[in-house]
């Protein structure tokens, strides 16, 4: 970089697959110094006697550069081999075996590494760092928690599932009632890197599944409430771009998908949130959240790159009051 | 099978590669109540958070028809994916993700298995009659224990290192003074299939780290000493098809490697041994151990089989006196 990209301190808060492929953005403009990356751990749970950290391995490869794109999970390229053996296995050990989730071959060594270490003693906040140095991350990929966190879906018929459960096993067709979500307390370096942030930035993230799960720990939203928050949508056009968003927005709130009911469901946080164009036109009149018009289409980096430089430019007007 | 080709019980005291190839003979040709296998676990050991127990796997896929047969060890045309991503993450991790022990992407879901069902509550020997099923095997595969039972390698400096840290880790170059053993109890499984058997079958394994693990728990020595045995020797003209046995035997007992040497380090317990010709024409004056003739080199299936054929043929010339 030629010249410092901001002065400004981000803690950016972020689910899988949209609230990833930013990331990978904003670690391209922004110094290790100016961002942390705070990411949801309520979708992890145990598959194959491993531990799996869905959002934080979405995050870890797509800022690695190692993520299928196309796919929206996992590594590029990686083959399924013991998947495939699992399956073989599965009928003699449906508890252990079980090849709904699928993982990829090099996808294993995380997951491994990642169970070891924490059956050795260490926290997660520790080893995700570790992980990320040895791909290469410059940034600092924090875990909303040391500890566990599931969150549960209720759905209309009156099940409790747990979220894989219902997302990957049941393919998110069970319409959901409400979120349980678990209050752990943070780590300290998430406290951290909210207390030293000068602005939060939210990803264009699950509000129900990937952000309230970090909103909820004890200390974080007054933290954030303190603070500017610049949101991207991940509602484009009344859509989501991947997953079961737009049906959750009808589900639990009872209105259409749109970033006004994202925004609204984060009950006056977000001080601005950049939308598609035409979503932009329509809030023109919006007091509350600002809604600015940006490219939140980021299929890949330089997309992703230019959304970040268009959040970090959100930022500095509302820091200086031009918003 | 148009006839019965033996009357007889067999309990057949297996190691991993040799003893694999012949286990895969005995169940072409004996049918499944006529043969248990019990399998030295006192390599088993812990990798990437799984246990591994070698021998079994070896067993386990060579009866399969799956194992490599030219590497001696692991699945037909597996591939390592998951190693080569471990290789990455080892700098940072390593004592979680170590490389010097090879396991393949489809060998994985075996020990993922084997791990999540210990780890559930269940004994060894059902997780690998269930594990055995789902690979197809007919014939009863038992571990000689439920308890883990770790051999310890004590060298001639001194050094007392786990069995697989002196095997693969240093490629069994330390000369070894003492292989210390555990000795917990053998599973019920392997107490019935012991007294059940008319006859007992040593394989071609190496007798300090494969067999003697076996024969030391508690109850088993006794049984096998009550019934006529037949040894394959693992010495064929002097050195070990694979394997350091050669070398422990110059170093354990001060003698060259021979069958007679192994024969004798089990202290009576054989009564005949089946050795390459050659072996046998040295050995025609021996009286303790009869040696006889026999196609000890067992590459693939047929020359197992055929090796098979000819270990059950001495069994019954021993049970008729005519040995």
């Amino acid at each position: 970089m030629t010249r410092e990209v901001t002065e400004l301190r981000f803690a950016y808060l972020s689910g899988g697959v949209g609230g990833a492929r930013l990331a990978r953005g904003l670690c391209a403009v922004l110094p290790p110094e100016r961002l942390s990356i705070i990411v949801n751990t309520a979708d992890d749970f145990r598959h194959w006697g491993l531990w799996i950290s869905p959002d934080l391995d979405s995050v870890m490869y797509s800022v690695a550069g190692l993520s299928d794109e196309a796919r929206g999970w996992g590594l590029l390229d990686d083959r399924f081999d013991t998947l495939a053996a699992m399956a073989r296995l599965e009928p003699e050990f449906p508890d252990e075996a079980p090849s709904w989730f699928q993982l990829g071959g090099r996808d294993l060594a995380t997951h491994l590494t990642r169970s070891a270490a924490l059956t050795s003693g260490q926290r997660l906040t520790e080893i995700t760092l570790r992980l990320g140095r040895a791909l290469g991350l410059r940034h600092a990929l924090l875990p909303m928690s040391d500890e566990p966190a599931p969150s549960f879906i209720h759905t209309k018929t009156g099940e409790r599932l747990t979220f894989q459960d219902w997302l990957v096993k049941r393919r998110a067709a069970d319409p959901v009632a409400r979120v349980e979500l678990s209050r752990p307390m943070p780590s300290a370096e998430v406290l951290q890197a909210l207390s030293q942030a000068d602005v939060v930035l939210f990803a264009p993230s699950n509000p129900y599944v990937s952000l309230d799960p970090i909103l909820a720990l004890p200390g974080v939203r007054e933290r954030v409430a303190a603070r500017p928050v610049v949101a991207v949508s991940p509602i484009l056009a009344g859509a989501a771009v991947k997953g079961p968003l737009a049906e959750m927005i009808r589900d639990l709130e009872g209105v259409a998908a749109s970033p006004r009911a994202v925004c609204e469901h984060y009950g006056g946080l977000v001080s601005a949130c950049l939308v598609e164009p035409e979503d932009a036109a329509q809030l023109a009149e919006e007091r509350a959240t600002r809604y600015l018009a940006g490219d939140t289409r980021i299929p890949g980096l330089s997309e992703a790159t230019r959304l970040a430089r268009q959040v970090i430019e959100a930022a500095e007007r509302l820091c200086e009051g031009a918003l």
